[in-house]
């Protein structure tokens, strides 16, 4: 099980700082959404050079004019980058012939996406699904979406999945039924008095769950 | 009827060159998602600077994260930040909150969100619904959403209301059974040989699409 590290709601160069305590427990480096909307595509660009072995995740969130959206990504130097489940059937199906034509990956974020519309959602070997519960949600409701491992059991091909919304060293082995491949990570360690600490706990957890689930 | 005009796929200074042939037509002044997401925050500044008398719509789609990114396009001098209807109710709700407080205004944009469930969605002094389809979709469709008129009828408070989505000067006569207060124009300006004349020609027809509701 993969470790995404999520950076959120910092400077380019706070964040840059922070990723690299982590970095030698994480496997995936994610510039956020807030990231790319407060300091645009250099945001990209900084943290792509300061990680060249990192895989890069662009979560840029593209709703509409999705050519455009994933190019600005794939061309700074993301590896993957994130489009809206709620987006249109077109949208997304652009997305996923992006990466194919750049050998690059989308990550479909599946947030307010209900989880019996997933059987209809694209599944390949340049997508990632990512079983979100956003970040307001969780601070209203304090609880994972009802559903989501029926909807899983649905699809006909299992895709790569990863999961986000406030996971924690704790909450990692409750995600054992979703057998997920990448878990994201974002306060946890972010917020951490000691990120280098708290990525090594979460990367622990990690391992145990890859264990369990053999 | 006022003319809410959209930059999109430009560099900030291109944007504000084209913006300022047009501005004398236009009421509003549209921070297109493409703006913010390439060049950051730094371009809702820097057109609310070159145009300090417009009204100024940053097109942040907010999709979670609803207070920081509410603060980012406030902060930065924006009238009008948006959020997708496409988002969770906690999401959107936040950003009603955030309008409120600050006196300003939010943008719910119903792009992907079916008609039926607007009824859903919050009115009020400090809302305005877009009705949208995206770029994406008017590429591959050639049409509006089906069953937007009939949508509006079943709100008991009629909305603030724009209208985006490939309009031009023959289409702005189109819109007339949705009674727009806003009609939202992009292309058709920005990409004109001549961005004031095309300008000019938008306001003459949301002038008579005025007088005929009247």
């Amino acid at each position: 099980v993969k470790i995404q590290l999520a950076l959120d709601r910092f400077s380019i160069e706070d964040a840059i700082k922070i990723a690299s305590q982590a970095s030698q427990y994480v496997d995936w480096i994610e510039v956020g959404t807030s990231l790319i909307k407060e300091f645009g595509v250099q945001s990209i660009l900084s943290i792509r050079k300061a990680f060249p072995d990192k895989v890069i995740v662009a979560d840029i969130k593209t709703f509409d004019n999705a050519e455009y959206e994933m190019n600005l990504c794939f061309d700074a130097g993301a590896d993957v980058a994130t489009v809206l489940g709620a987006a249109s059937a077109v949208t997304i199906d652009k997305c996923v012939r992006s990466a194919i034509e750049k050998e690059k990956q989308i990550m479909i974020d599946l947030a307010s996406v209900a989880p019996e519309k997933w059987v209809s959602m694209p599944v390949g070997d340049h997508i990632v699904w990512c079983l979100h519960v956003s970040k307001d949600e969780q601070e209203a409701l304090h609880v994972r979406q009802e559903g989501e491992h029926a909807a899983l059991q649905q699809v006909p091909v299992r895709p790569t999945i990863a999961i986000a919304g406030g996971i924690t060293k704790e909450s990692v082995p409750l995600l054992s039924p979703l057998m997920p491949d990448i878990a994201i990570v974002g306060s946890y360690i972010t917020k951490a008095r000691d990120p280098h600490e708290a990525s090594r706990k979460v990367r622990e957890a990690a391992n145990q769950l890859e264990m369990a689930q053999r």
